[in-house]
């Protein structure tokens, strides 16, 4: 068993509309040292996998065929055992 | 400048429907080894501070006001410097 995880995160050009909603939010609670915010998404994957190599592409494919939107999004994994 | 990378995670005792339906959607596209997906959120806060110990207590009062909803969710974070 290996455990994949994910870090999916916006292109640096690409808008954060969320992250611009929850900087505006930190300031008006006070956190006025707060400069910006970016939001991405963070995955466990569990894979009953015995190979890691076999675990590493299958995670590409994954990232490249749903869990990213990669016109838009990059994304980056680490395979850990367990 | 400091930057804060913070990691929000569902607690193991609560049900995780996004991941769930991510694992369904994985299954349909014949990732049949995918055992359990668990979906959290990861932040980029960057802080205009010059001090790391201060920059730690402001990024854990954000966690415990605004970031996470600690009754079901824990964080936890690094701070980075850049």
């Amino acid at each position: 068993m290996y455990k994949a995880v994910v870090y999916v995160t916006l292109r640096q050009s690409v808008l954060d509309p969320q992250g611009h909603a929850v900087k505006g939010a930190l300031h008006s609670l006070g956190f006025d040292e707060v400069k910006d915010v970016r939001i991405g998404k963070y995955m466990e994957v569990e894979l009953d996998t015995a190979d890691r190599s076999q675990a590493e592409e299958r995670i590409s494919a994954m990232c490249e065929k749903l869990l990213a939107n990669t016109v838009i999004e990059d994304y980056r994994f680490e395979i850990v055992e367990g």
